[in-house]
């Protein structure tokens, strides 16, 4: 759908905007002003505003962070227990992940963003354990002291400003990210062939899930199985048939329609598990992996704590008693230089925290979803750092910002338009902080914890997934491949462009995506997965203009009011050079020229039209 | 919404249109005339165009009319076994469907429709069973003296044009027994709490369908019970999914489009039988209860067959053979007056078949469906008697319209736009003939039919009833009482009529609805079905003129070219009027009524522009 064929008496597409598809860093803030500016900005400017907006929508957001932040903390705990021998275990990850998240909704820069555990940073202190066993010094020394050069570096990031690299990230990169994040939440909810999880799993006979009831004559597998996906696809179309009503005539006012709307997660969440236990109460699902109780996971064999109970003294029939809290600095087997080596590691550390926060951030923040409360990636990075010192200390795993529930987050207090633009988003401290109190206060009902399937919550994932593809453009025009080109919807890229650049540049995106995709999902590779989305910005500066014009990536890769220019500057150019050959041609000869481009500019509109209902 | 509280000024409503809302029954075509007039306007005229628009959609429509007569058929076969002690079984059912449905095809006046078993005739049937036993006479030889009386009766009724009293039915009734059938649809698919059909009925361990499996200790009937309910609505999203992609971007071009959409049904069919036959072998679900080879279902102890097999000689170890296929008219038991006596059940008999095919041939034939081939009451009931005369001859059931398979059958013929409202149907006797010669085979190669699983077609029957419902005006005014007045969708009833008036129409309409629904359900009246619908008849021609204006019947009940009438009619008086006020009362004094005018006609438009899209 090319339009500018007719040739070298129209100027050059690449002429009308100057500069357009470049990158621009901004100026640097160092010196430690860019951590004043952020707490200014973002902390002093809004807080109050920010902690009196209760409504509710801060009673269902909260309850729905709440879900799904319990859910993925249980899990990355259970897997800290077998990675790390249980000096961090799933109590660890729940205290760490309740006091960051209270603490952060209180002073923190950009209170939408949730805080929680990673896939690289537990690889990361996975192979920090393996090497505190080579070393054969306590791992949780190690850990800490590790921790004090983390905090240093990050609070001289912060210092020198050198968040502002993660603002040359642009749509490119974005996207790539979070349709990332959305296979994450698909495979994980339907069928993930690279961890056993989602609701096909259970019908393998050998998932770990049937493991517990192997001796037990009355379970099937089958039936739990099937269970557990009705459950979990019943309660993605309950999600989506509640949220439907808010745009319906349904109900007697707007509110009781947003109402529905807002609690259609928690809802539908209650709504399949009463379906559970109370219709299938004999039929066991899979239920979240819940500690027993209140204490650190490390069991000791005898008072000095330096064996493990019960590998380490297995006649033992009970052991001694818990690890302490307080990691022992000076508990170094005799090897002074260990605090010092921790300095090289600790870099590899706060690359993580660096790149997981800011990749996060950035997609946050993204233009189109409205924030207005500012940025403050300095200020964060400074106070991620000491939050993951002191997690260190205490023997809490180092917690970053999470992608997948800070979407949910953002998505779930956001006013949005029939086709999921976000229209505005109400900022607030008040869900983060209550949805992490009810974190803290569960660990004292560690039990009731377990009332609610596995399977509801993948239910619940999987609605994450599906409603936020649609407004990805990156999957919009991977749908091109199989949509016939005479009926593309209408966008500035299909537009101005020719289909077949569109194709190469999602080509070329797509090969970056799969890359990030493997190194994502393979394990022993997947602490480089920050790396590997990081990597998409060089490939955006300096790839990309080399294959495609500067106004075709501005195109398909600029922020909206670029695109919005240019395309009104072709407009312009195209208009004057119908006038320019109305005026030198003579009125008759060109009538028919006008009246085709007036046509296409109402079939256009039209097009466009369509496009808002 | 009632905009005519401008007073006494304007004309009222009900001057607008004279005689609007009033019903009027068309002029008789007495002897014969009628026959010879369907013949002509709806045999000789399209015969040879409707034997030759041979298409991809023949063969969709074929395969979807085959697997949805087949399983009432059998299923209706069954329990005219039970009712009727074998005299008539699930062969004789199969063998009447597929002659009728092949013959009618080939001759009959309005082959859209399908012909098979229903609910009040097997009760009558039953019944008439009863009165045999007491008579002491053999079933089948009062069964066919009854059918002779029938066809004479039929024969008169057609002679005398009395189907035009069928006419007098409007969008009333017909929507009221269209909601009935949505209702079966509905009921049948999911829970029917007077038949134990539905996929939820699995969940029951008591539930027939575990019967056969009860000393199997390798079954469980949860399991079965959840596959069932996956296999069925999984079926009913996937036909979903499929038809969506008519109106998508998606595949290269429309007619892949609209293939995609013609063969949904019986490609989610195939999909999800794969799925039961190759995922779950081992796992038992119900299929369709296909008797055991081809011959009649009455067993016989010895060459007289008087007595039955295994009941009458229980120490017999096989059957001497089966029941001959025609019936012994002699053979009274000395009673020579039963003949005669039969005039008697066969009124009754003439009735059901009169009021049966009159409801469903009327809902067929409804304007909205645009059909274009003419109308041939008289002729098909002529043609009915005579094939239930044949019937009655050989021992199979009656048969008549049936409304289920003529509404799918209908439907799947019919080019829709999107908001499913019908455009043009492919009026055909190709689809009739090949399902029906299909159904024939399948006789031939009874077990192939067992291969699928019955809760995947009860996944077509809820799309079915899902998929009629937005077309229903009734269902949409009952939804009125959940929907917020001030958004109520624009139609012309909620355009001019009073909101409460309105309701008042629903309610009265839901009462008849409720009546005629607990006939159709209770097993024991369930015979008087369908002169409960035709009770409806009275009611809208005495009852409803009391209660409601004719105007008001008009815009509620009215035929679209009425309708459209009195609305232009009314608008007109609302122009004269202002017209009328602005000349009298001087220009100044009077904009702000002619501009609120103006408006509300531009917020009507702007309302119909959303309704379209």
């Amino acid at each position: 759908m090319c339009k500018s064929t007719d040739g070298d008496k129209l100027p050059a597409n690449s002429t009308l905007v100057p500069g357009a598809g470049s990158v621009h860093l901004s100026a640097p803030m160092l010196w430690g002003k860019g951590i004043i500016h952020d707490f200014k900005e973002c902390v002093w400017q809004h807080w109050w505003k920010e902690m009196i907006n209760f409504n509710q929508k801060t009673v269902a957001v909260t309850l729905l962070v709440f879900i799904t932040v319990i859910a993925p903390t249980l899990t990355f705990g259970a897997v800290y227990g077998k990675s790390t021998n249980n000096n961090i275990g799933a109590i660890e990850t729940m205290l760490a992940t309740s006091w960051i998240g209270i603490t952060y909704a209180l002073i923190g820069g950009m209170p939408l963003c949730v805080i929680g555990s990673t896939g690289p940073v537990l690889a990361f202190t996975t192979a920090l354990f393996n090497i505190a066993k080579n070393l054969d010094v306590p791992f949780l020394t190690v850990y800490a002291w590790t921790s004090v050069w983390l905090v240093g570096y990050a609070f001289l990031a912060a210092f020198f400003d050198l968040t502002r690299f993660v603002r040359l990230a642009t749509r490119f990169t974005d996207e790539i990210f979070a349709l990332i994040i959305v296979s994450i939440f698909v495979l994980d909810a339907v069928w993930d062939p690279f961890s056993e999880t989602g609701l096909f799993w259970y019908l393998s006979p050998g998932h770990q899930s049937h493991a517990p009831y192997e001796n037990d004559p009355d379970y099937n597998h089958l039936t739990s199985a099937l269970l557990s996906i009705l459950l979990g696809f019943g309660c993605t179309w309950l999600i989506f048939f509640f949220r439907g009503f808010k745009f319906s005539e349904f109900f007697c006012n707007q509110s009781i329609r947003t109402m529905v709307h807002d609690f259609a997660v928690i809802g539908s969440v209650i709504v399949f598990t009463i379906v559970k236990q109370f219709g299938f109460p004999d039929v066991p699902t899979e239920t979240l992996n819940v500690p027993a109780q209140f204490e650190p996971t490390y069991k000791c064999c005898d008072a000095s704590c330096r064996t493990q109970w019960p590998m380490d003294c297995a006649d033992q029939g009970a052991p001694f008693g818990t690890r302490p809290w307080f990691a022992d600095f000076g508990d170094l087997n005799g090897k002074g230089w260990v605090p010092i080596m921790c300095a090289a590691p600790a870099i590899g550390a706060f690359l993580l925290l660096y790149l997981d926060n800011g990749i996060t951030w950035h997609l946050i923040n993204h233009k189109s979803h409205q924030l207005e409360h500012g940025e403050a990636y300095n200020y964060d990075l400074m106070l991620s750092g000491f939050f993951n010192m002191v997690n260190g200390f205490l023997g809490l795993p180092w917690l970053v910002a999470s992608t997948v529930p800070c979407i949910i987050h953002l998505q779930a207090l956001a006013e949005t338009d029939r086709n999921g633009n976000i229209l505005s988003v109400q900022e607030t401290r008040l869900t983060l902080l209550f949805s992490h109190l009810l974190v803290g206060l569960s660990m004292l009902v560690l039990s009731a914890l377990e009332l609610i399937p596995l399977p509801v919550l993948y239910g619940v994932f999987l609605f994450m997934g599906l409603s936020s593809l649609p407004k990805i453009q990156f999957w919009q025009r991977f749908l091109l491949f199989f949509k016939q080109p005479a009926v593309w919807p209408s966008t500035p890229y299909t537009d101005w462009m020719k289909k077949l650049r569109i194709h190469k540049y999602t080509v070329f995106q797509t090969l970056f995506f799969a890359l990030v995709f493997v190194v994502q999902n393979v394990k022993v590779i997947s602490i480089a997965f920050p790396f590997m989305v990081f990597l998409c910005i060089p490939a955006r500066l300096f790839v990309l203009p080399k294959l495609f014009e500067g106004w075709e990536l501005e195109l398909l890769d600029g922020e909206d009011e670029q695109i919005e220019e240019w395309v009104d500057a072709k407009e312009e150019s195209i208009r004057n050079f119908e006038k320019r050959r109305t005026v030198s041609m003579g009125e008759e000869s060109d009538n028919d020229t006008v009246n085709q481009n007036s046509e296409k500019q109402d079939n256009e509109m039209e097009k466009s039209e369509e496009a808002d209902v």
